[in-house]
């Protein structure tokens, strides 16, 4: 049996007993590396498991899943992923080559940011599609990610941002020398993301467009369901300064009307230091 | 302080063992038991969490929240509630309460509906806003939900479609005697669902409008989580006479364009009982 087990958002002590019973009698197990990370490394994990786990990243989960897959109808084999399993279409892929070579799976499910965005007030059911955030370079700034928001924002619901993350990037030269060579991690902040919005926002002024603007309703997410995690309710402005500390980072870009109870909500989580400009909460 | 317990989906053995911690050394646990179920009752999760559960209506909540809140600004309450605790704005409201009475919350995440059923195949960032349907009275027959659904596949979003839930309701007759006598609990199956959808399909191409049709790509879900959850990929024509078994059922209305990923997925769950229907899984 392949069993594709989420571990939640927070630390070791976020999985599921069902899924810590499963991770315990499994003969191999496999910690997705690459779509998201916890507060805790894998030392953290393996400890509170009780097993060593095995880091898949994508190269190995996309081109050598067989390897994973290997004697999983004769035995139990789990795939940790950061989350809930579905998050990520990597993950279908997976259950499909187990499929088709007869190997029945099963799937534990948990928290996932998709959901866990829940916390801050605003009501999941009117969230429009997500959208991803990547980090700009110099040649290539994709914008194309804005329809999305601008759709969900005509449509009165709030769009989810996640924020790109590198992990086992090769540099250009390195990429090219075929030296695996990696560079370290990078997770994209909301005051990235929102440094990045804010150049489009002006890029669509100039055609005359203006679906967010610098005041739009925004809110950042940190570190969501750690005991630490922050949460800032402000201008898309706001989001380019306000200090959310380490990562993940998420960003919603609100729908435009909300509802009383999500205003609420909201204030408990207002940028406090700029009064006038956090009032912009209360007098939307 | 506060907690907001998620219990995921499946059975006692679906709570985070975080949050298992939490309700073992609690002074009061509460149970919501208005927004949905588990696959066990209340002595089940009784006798796994070691601790007695005090059952909280929809009425409690609402209107003695201040009991539930009782010294926990120097004891530690738990609220738990099936999913994620932010699934319902119910729970917004508690928190709300407890912060005007200075009392801390922390909320611990879990699986809820809203993330779980990407299980089926569905890319989740592709769904568009989420609807109820709810029971259909003789004099009461709501329609105004299907807008949603219409603005979601017009923008190639998925909508995932929340069934109704009956618990501790009243007849009418009840109600006006003022008689505490409550209906069995009835829970909205996807055969129901997708009639009452196929009446509105009909009542919009009486109008000229054909956003849905009978032959609809639908995916319905029962007890996503369980051991024994069942998904069928069909027609909206087929989800209404699908066998889905015991509840909580949902029901997916895809959003037409598909990812080859997403059209393979749920090729696994293609109702097989009529294949020149069926068919239409792999054609659209």
């Amino acid at each position: 049996m392949l069993y594709l087990i989420g571990l939640g958002l927070g630390d070791a002590k976020d999985i599921t007993v069902k899924g810590l019973e499963v991770v315990r009698r499994c003969s191999r197990v496999y910690l997705e590396a690459y779509t998201s990370v916890l507060t805790v490394g894998k030392e953290a994990l393996e400890e509170f498991y009780g097993r060593k786990l095995i880091l898949a990243d994508r190269e190995e989960v996309e081109q050598e899943a067989d390897n994973i897959l290997k004697d999983a109808d004769i035995s139990d084999v789990a795939f940790l992923v950061v989350g809930d399993p579905f998050g990520a279409t990597t993950h279908s892929d997976l259950v499909l080559r187990a499929t088709k070579l007869g190997i029945p799976y099963r799937v534990i499910h948990n928290a996932s940011i998709m959901n866990a965005v829940g916390c801050c007030g605003l009501q999941l059911y009117k969230f429009g599609e997500t959208v991803s955030i990547v980090f700009w370079t110099d040649t290539w700034r994709p914008e194309s990610f804005f329809d999305k928001v601008k759709k969900n924002r005509q449509n009165g619901m709030h769009t989810l941002c996640l924020l790109d993350i590198k992990v086992k990037e090769q540099s250009l030269e390195n990429l090219i020398k075929g030296r695996k060579i990696y560079e370290p991690p990078r997770y994209m902040s909301v005051n990235q993301a929102a440094q990045q919005l804010l150049e489009i926002v002006q890029n669509q002024r100039i055609r005359g467009e203006e679906p967010v603007t610098e005041e739009t309703l925004c809110v950042g997410l940190a570190r969501v369901g750690a005991e630490d995690q922050k949460i800032a309710a402000g201008t898309l402005q706001q989001m380019c300064t306000v200090d959310l500390g380490e990562p993940l980072h998420s960003l919603i870009i609100t729908g435009g009307s909300m509802h009383p109870l999500e205003m609420e909500m909201l204030s408990l989580f207002s940028i406090p230091e700029n009064s006038s400009e956090s009032q912009s909460i209360d007098g939307l």
